[in-house]
């Protein structure tokens, strides 16, 4: 019995995991304290109602003999996965519906789509990064090279021809920096792929928050179908983070040593995933409605004017700052020269704000911080001036 | 790039892609034929009152911001875990609630828990067998040998001096023969598993169907703690199939080479899961409540009374077969010895029902074929009475 080694390079618990840790024992030792989090990347605002009336819908076909639904595809029902490729139409991106394949979010497939990659393989991460990228392939003892993404290159770091690399994490709007791509960066990442026979893993979870004529999908990017994965998801952009859904695109045009990437994803589902439930499928269909896109994009909207009234009060105190405007995130420099989790303390300790310490996303990260617009307007307004408040002394 | 080459050794469809494309070739050719199913092991019934009531509670919980969830715990909510908790008290297994991983159903997890383990390992899997545990294997490039499951020995293998493996999986009541191992008999495999070091992958989606006295869980065999993980699922025991859940144990005494597999698993969960949608979370915990547990148990009475329908025909006809008593599959040989695709066929000709050749789970299910008793009782009493009529010729 040998045990997968690589653990050991991941032992250290979760970014999220330590942030609540502190919290909590902050919060046991100050029961009074006011908290305001503006730190994990998690929704507030509920469902809206196109997708609510969907999915009590689709419990009671589940409760009746005639309507039931056993197991689905594994890739996905049509009606959702050709509702997406409609989506994608309004960028003028021309998909097969079965390029697409239905997951239950965009962490899942980001993570089990390595199966499909030796381990021989180096992957490139741009740093900072969301950790799941990295964590993913320790586990599975891939050799990791980092992109440095700072302020010298707006944290959109781009390709050059000392790197050797097989596989690319592309994360855009960035989390953690909310940078965004446009399109002649973008296809200078995919004429490099192409070039150098490489896979570019592309997640797109926050596109809906894109306000600027900028690229929602890599699609949109010639020469993209030749060597690009896609994720994307529901949880940002229709507040699914608990009902859990998302998408992956293979496109069928994607091979590698003669091997078709789709039909290795396809055999991947089919043997290691068993779909995702119809009743969320079907809330998920919904948000392709006109309702469910009028009433989510009034969410993103929302989230968005609370980007704005952190960024606000941040240009009050001249702190710079990236992202806000196509983004949820504001990712800003950590005031006199303080340590991310040092800022991390001190904003928890003299304010009850919680945000996340760029470090946790990667060395390039240090002294930097992430604040989230997903909370409510009056706690985000709140949290905003209580950070003024104790910047501007 | 390299892909991960060890996919070619699963090129093959999968068994159920197979069997779904001839029948949907002969019912094009045959449009008016009217063609029963007991191939694929997939429910019929809906969904209980007690899970629709508790799914839709739920939905408009997700509706209202006061009620509203976000990201919940990866391994899941602790509602969930501890009514699986006591549900497992019932056969005196003692867990701790946090030895217990919510998963969006067995095939994923029995697939994702090999993340664990290196591809040194060598694999024990009886034949015939669910191909998912072939088929994960291979795709990771680990050695695979196989334990005879044969008339011989009820299609119960049993451990012996002669092995020499590292992960063995167990499926009892199992798929695809509804043997089921006694107390004794699962006490041998854990006694080896123990002495080598060993780690027992018991997989026990068909617990529900026991209506004798015999083990539903590994854990009611002394020493499983340290060598065993357990997968369950909600697909049989409530109708899930479309609905996605189910539930897999990793004991805190299981370490292996010093690392705890359980904390291993924690990680590989919160780094690449998000966790079962929180609606589908409170409908699993209402299969717990009263009218849950009266309401699935009936559910499974039914489909047991479609096992002994089928059972009596093939008594009738002198075939012989196993299952059927505590397990909704019925392992018949194949008649005037037909191999197990011709007797698909032929079935399938004249007699328009569809079943699994054994042969698909492995080379010692040649000659075998399993029906499954999902079907209505309506439509299983007619394919069982159009076998007896096929065959008594």
């Amino acid at each position: 019995m040998e045990i997968n080694k690589n653990f050991k390079q991941v032992e250290d618990s979760y970014l999220f995991s330590t942030i609540n840790k502190k919290v909590t024992a902050y919060q046991a030792a100050h029961p009074d304290s006011n908290i305001i989090r503006l730190g994990i990347g998690d929704v507030t605002l509920p469902l809206c109602d196109a997708v609510v009336t969907a999915m009590r819908n689709a419990v009671t076909e589940m409760s009746k003999k005639e309507t039931f639904r056993g197991y689905g595809p594994e890739q996905g029902y049509a009606f959702l996965r050709e509702a997406i490729q409609k989506y994608y139409l309004r960028r003028q991106v021309e998909l097969e519906a079965d390029e697409i394949f239905v997951s239950d979010g965009a962490k899942s497939d980001i993570g089990n789509i390595l199966d499909l990659f030796s381990t021989n393989n180096t992957v490139l991460v741009p740093d900072p990064v969301y950790p799941v990228y990295v964590d993913t392939n320790k586990m599975a003892g891939r050799k990791i090279v980092y992109a440095n993404a700072n302020a010298d290159n707006q944290f959109l770091p781009l390709p050059d021809e000392s790197m050797d690399v097989d596989i690319i994490y592309l994360c855009s709007p960035n989390n953690p920096t909310g940078a965004v791509y446009n399109k002649e960066q973008l296809q200078l990442w995919v004429d490099y792929a192409l070039e150098h026979q490489a896979i570019i893993l592309f997640d797109s979870a926050y596109e809906a928050f894109i306000q600027e004529d900028l690229p929602h999908s890599i699609y949109e990017i010639e020469g993209a179908k030749q060597c690009a994965i896609e994720f994307c998801s529901f949880s940002k952009t229709a507040g699914f983070t608990g009902t859990r859904c998302g998408y992956t695109v293979v496109p069928t045009a994607l091979t590698r040593e003669g091997f078709s990437l789709h039909n290795m994803w396809l055999r991947r589902q089919t043997t290691k995933f068993n779909g995702v439930p119809y009743i969320v499928q079907r809330g998920a269909e919904a948000v392709f409605s006109e309702d469910g896109q009028k009433e989510t994009r009034d969410n993103i909207k929302y989230y968005l004017e609370n980007a704005n009234i952190i960024a606000e009060r941040l240009r009050r105190l001249h702190i710079k700052y990236t992202g806000g405007m196509n983004s949820p995130y504001i990712w800003m420099e950590c005031p006199n020269n303080m340590k991310s989790w040092e800022f991390f303390d001190y904003l928890l300790e003299k304010a009850n704000v919680v945000g996340t310490p760029g470090s946790g996303f990667g060395s390039n990260g240090e002294g930097y911080f992430r604040l989230t617009a997903f909370n409510s307007m009056e706690k985000t307004s709140e949290a905003a001036l209580r950070i003024e408040h104790l910047l501007k002394k």
